[in-house]
């Protein structure tokens, strides 16, 4: 047994990286820092673009998965509900007092069907998405067995190439199959272009959901006069609400990023050529990190590396500083060029992070930050939920 | 309020991938599996490697983060002690009993040397890094502070382009300063050649530690003549551990990866220019997950992507098949190639992620399977430690 007479100093805070009322100076780093003002202007102004545009916004709570994220987004932003990838962040959302949960994705194994079938009974309306006829019926007896309701959307794999069907007799027949089950609901059509989000050009971008709004348009003309009708038609993301809004197809969009912006949306450019981290949207997402060696006069090493963050879509952005350049990682170390020496050991930066969702998905906490002080800790709730 | 009175059927299994005692297909997937004999066996091995060549072995936590993962490396593998990269790891595997304690990294922010100065209340034999003269009165008010001692190692950059002096003067210098210092005790050098472990040719692999083995037996031997011994010189990984080992200036090794293996690792070649994952190590850790679209013939979509895993040194490789590949991954998407329609909705495969150390660390269980069987479930004790 351990003495831990001695260990009355012990912070609890030894597994937090700040505490509220802290000076931004102190946190413990590396750690995830949201600036407060610039998210809640993010979250407005999407969600007054929504309302403006007659769009309900289900907000994608697997880019941040955290209840108190997707609750400043249902207050500040109106949004109608979340939509989230996995049944076991699902859960977290529904525990949380979310009243309106859409597993944006296909759910086929049969525990976790089962356990998408209790959802309801915490309160919450519970969707799902179906690509395979196979699967209705499995949807269907959990929801029996469990007395409660499924509602389920057709997923259409308009370009993403991942999951969905690409025909209208596909969905279709899918729909009846739902209409028809005892225990779900047909409730419409998720349609998430998710491969020309990144893609910079505005008219490369258009093109392709072009073809997309065609397809859905397509399939909701044809179930209409099966007699079905869409009450979600779902999709759209930050590189593309503006053209699912003005679709005059779909209803919901379901956008994530623009809340947080990270340094490869960023680079995406609006309808006038400009990137959209540079007036659209501020980035109030950052990883802090800290400078711990500069044993090398042109080069700092800071604590923030691979543990601390994703880089599949690149590697961060020093936030407004054009002298230093974080130029590679390793696990737990990031090397910054300081051609001029302008670092000092213990100088903290903050990093745009090429990619926010997974970059969250590592860290356990957010350090809510306003006026140089923390205001808040909010935990990462549904990190670490993939399954 | 929710209403909870109907949920006793909610399995506390929820936020857990999988339970003893459950048979190999109820897996929760996405998740990691250890292979617990692979593990026993590698372990073993790298232990009676370590022995017959008259090395310890501090196994390198940064890798697992797993408080059980360490216990059996020094019950099965004899490992010394454990070390890791940042304080709050140290601070894991110290609560967790491990009984000595290096972070083979620099602590420089002022709450983060406070914390390391209190680990020996814990019962740890407490050592760190040092590449910087400015390092040392902190390091030392801190031990002096708290009424402990901190052993503090030299760090020398030799070759890895990170931390570290990278001159013979500057090693003596900064041994000095930390023998002077009160509080604090000099233990030897750190010298870990980061860089080189994944060249796959074995030839350029030797040619980078013949240099770093130079400048360490230069300063070592400086130290000597100086009246400064070294308890300690460490270093080697899982690409260099045999070099080290035969350097007659070495006297502890830091593997990591061989416990596991990986994709990027097992790609390294040995002397016989054969692939290190082919008889040298096992692969012992794996993603196991699930096909949950099979929409498109020859394409099948699994719940593994890169929330599941880092893909900074390439993407995963199908563990045991010819016949599928996993070739694109999104947030929570893997795209796996199924020319054949090999794969069914539901089926399993193990996934070799490419970089063992940041995968484990974006989860938090380990499953440990053994004849088809759940034998026990790990948590990942230091994940998300990085600060």
């Amino acid at each position: 047994m351990k003495d831990m007479s001695n260990l009355d100093d012990f912070e609890v805070g030894f597994d937090i990286p700040a505490k509220p009322g802290m000076d931004e100076s102190e946190i413990q780093t590396p750690c995830l820092v949201l600036d407060l003002d610039a998210l809640e202007r993010n979250i407005k102004k999407m969600g007054d673009y929504a309302k403006e545009h007659g769009m309900r916004h289900r907000t994608h709570g697997k880019m941040h998965k955290s209840v108190d994220v997707q609750k400043l987004q249902e207050k500040l932003g109106g949004a109608c509900g979340v939509c989230c990838q996995k049944v076991s962040e699902a859960e977290v959302f529904a525990r949380g007092g979310i009243k309106d949960v859409l597993v944006s994705n296909q759910v086929r194994d049969p525990a976790k069907i089962d356990r998408l079938a209790k959802l309801p009974k915490l309160g919450a309306r519970t969707i799902c998405c179906v690509d395979d006829l196979a699967n209705v019926d499995d949807l269907s007896a959990a929801a029996q067995k469990h007395g409660t309701e499924i509602e389920c959307l057709v997923e259409i794999d308009c370009g993403a190439g991942r999951c969905g069907v690409t025909t209208t007799p596909e969905v279709v027949e899918i729909a009846k199959a739902i209409d028809a089950a005892p225990g779900l609901k047909f409730t419409g059509i998720q349609a998430y272009q998710g491969a020309m989000q990144h893609l910079d050009s505005y008219d490369e971008r258009k093109e392709k959901i072009d073809i997309a709004v065609a397809m859905v348009k397509d399939a909701v003309d044809t179930l209409k006069a099966e007699g079905l009708e869409c009450d979600i038609v779902g999709g759209g993301g930050t590189g593309s609400y503006y053209f699912e809004s003005n679709s005059g197809v779909y209803n919901e969009l379901q956008c994530g990023s623009y809340a947080f912006m990270d340094a490869d949306y960023g680079r995406i450019l609006d309808k006038d050529g400009k990137r959209i981290d540079q007036g659209e949207w501020e980035n109030a997402f950052f990883i802090l990190t800290s400078v711990m060696s500069h044993a090398k006069a042109d080069k700092a090493i800071v604590d923030a590396g691979l543990k601390a963050q994703s880089v599949d879509s690149g590697l961060p952005v020093v936030f407004g500083r054009d002298d230093v350049e974080y130029i590679k990682c390793s696990d737990e170390h990031g090397v910054v060029k300081d051609p001029g020496g302008a670092l000092k050991v213990n100088d903290k930066l903050k990093l745009v992070p090429g990619h926010c969702d997974p970059t969250a998905n590592v860290h356990d906490w957010y350090v809510g930050v306003r006026n140089g002080k923390v205001e808040t800790v909010w935990p990462v709730s549904a990190r670490g939920h993939a399954y």
